[in-house]
């Protein structure tokens, strides 16, 4: 028999079966299985490998904060920009502990970090305009900040990474991203509008109410694009640039919580095709996640009350994932290990 | 102040006030926070650690297999201890892919493994009785097969093992299991027998009836050890043995499937107070699963659909839990950050 062209596309059919001749029960290891057969079809190999792994954090502020739709003052954007470069925050720690690599990129915050090492200078503004009164950025600002996403991706390829995590900083990050999510999907802000870090009925109510506002008065933008510009902020258009790009590079992309979902799904409405590239890592106790995910088709890899953002939710999945693709590369087969099949 | 002394005992109360300093909002890391606390009072610090973890796997033949309650021939069980010798099954994989140590501990294998090298000879016997006809084990054979999973957690704790996974292989395992879950529990067969390895719908009714008949015949047995002895297997009484014995040593316990938490119930039914050692990996496939863990008051980790044995779910948790430790051990707090706090 000839040997099969080295350019033969990997299925899912084929990983399905290579996976079957693993010395255990058919289907038996459930989920990892499956992400198994995306990750061969993903780096196009029946021996895909979750080398490096890096959680990317983009960090921006909300003219929205102002309204007072967050239980934390804004300047605190800044002030976990600094925690993160010092290594003290709740990603760095669950990225050491899980051996993954991490870079925070500042793409909009409003706050003096010319000083502040081992953060990713990019900052398109500081800060988005306030939704409510008009368009959180122009249009040119959102594709610079879509640029900005697209160039961690970049890096991260060049340095050989197999997979990131999206993850992110943005105090009023979740008005914006409910805002967004209404506006994609037709939900509406009762639902898409949540507690975020954890704000009171009153402020939950004065939330809701800013949302339905700046969705009435930003009605007429309906193509992705135009509704990231006018209700996003610039860490949504960050990570809707790095879910489009990380595909190019072969590179699988594990999605944090409401924020980054929200991104994300942006990112799949503007090119459905990065669907199968997307893992998503874990159901948020923030309430418009479940909209987000529905939309997306998306069955969350975890499921423990997550609700802080950072992409931590992302930091404690990737090692599912790399466990994953360790099954397929490195199981035995039946015929292999002399084990007995089933009958 | 006069210094705290050192003999102070760590409540949750006082860890749960720990975790609230971190940078973060209060309870945003969910299920986390609760298994940091619970490590803290495990380890008795406020700065737990999971150093090294370890797999033990648990081998063992059972009887009942000759009735044909499983879709594999019972020569597998010998043939799987060989794989993992050589590095080749799931639990070798995944433990390598989350920097796990394993032990593989033959407690009653029927095959001659004597030259088989990396696994741990502890045979009482080659392969319980079959439990449709009588005993599986004499008391005898029981108290030895808890000792043997004693003994493998006092290796565990002479090697500075922290935290400690219960996996198993045993070709009928999931019958004897589903036996002693209705036993302990009185859930019927019809509940507890679920399809193991993947039996069809004429074995799984053939299993009902095997488990239904056992249970009759052993029906004067009603403590635990004399149900475990009558109606378990050796590595369902050797992962006992291996829960009463972590706490001892305060060694976290990651209870892996539906067999381990069948033979952890055996054990909290012992000895209650070894409860708040265990975690509980993740929810099973097997329809018995659900029983046993609500008898335990369990809420698992990971929901994958997993079905497999041998410790793997508890390989997949087990970094969850090092993550676990590591925010409290590791993270920032808002005053040494200067982040500012919710108003």
């Amino acid at each position: 028999m000839a040997p099969a062209p080295s350019t033969a596309r990997v299925t899912a059919a084929l990983a399905r079966r290579a996976i079957d001749e693993k010395t255990k029960p058919p289907g038996s290891l459930g989920a990892l299985e499956d992400w198994a057969v995306q990750l061969a079809e993903i780096q196009g190999t029946l021996t895909p490998r979750i080398g490096r792994a890096r959680v990317l954090v983009f960090g921006a502020d909300h003219g929205v904060a102002a309204d007072g739709v967050s239980a934390y003052p804004p300047q605190v954007t800044g002030e976990m920009m600094r925690n993160f470069s010092r290594g003290g925050a709740a990603i760095n720690v669950l990225a050491r502990a899980n051996g993954l690599e991490i870079e925070v990129i500042d793409v909009g915050v409003d706050a003096d970090l010319a000083t502040v090492t081992g953060i990713t200078h990019a900052a398109v503004r500081r800060g988005s305009a306030n939704l409510r009164h008009g368009p959180a950025m122009t249009d040119a600002e959102c594709d610079a900040a879509i640029a900005v996403g697209r160039a961690a991706v970049r890096r991260a390829a060049d340095d050989g990474v197999a997979a990131i995590g999206l993850g992110e900083m943005g105090i009023g990050n979740t008005t914006a991203a409910a805002a967004v999510l209404s506006a994609l999907t037709g939900a509406p802000p009762a639902v898409t509008v949540g507690r975020g870090t954890g704000v009171d009925d009153a402020r939950l109510a004065h939330k809701r109410v800013v949302v339905t506002e700046a969705l009435a008065r930003h009605a007429t933008h309906t193509t992705p694009m135009a509704i990231l510009a006018a209700l996003g902020g610039l860490e949504l258009a960050a990570i809707a640039g790095a879910a489009l790009e990380a595909p190019r590079h072969g590179i699988a992309v594990v999605v944090d919580g409401f924020i980054s979902t929200v991104g994300t799904l942006a990112a799949v409405r503007i090119d459905p095709s990065i669907r199968d590239h997307l893992f998503f890592a874990h159901r948020s106790a923030e309430s418009g996640h479940g909209v987000a995910l529905e939309a997306l088709a998306a069955r969350p890899m975890l499921d423990l009350g997550l609700r802080l953002g950072e992409g931590t939710g992302a930091a404690l999945a990737l090692p599912l994932l790399r466990a994953a693709a360790a099954v397929l590369a490195e199981m035995a087969t039946f015929d292999g290990a002399g084990v007995s099949r089933d009958r």
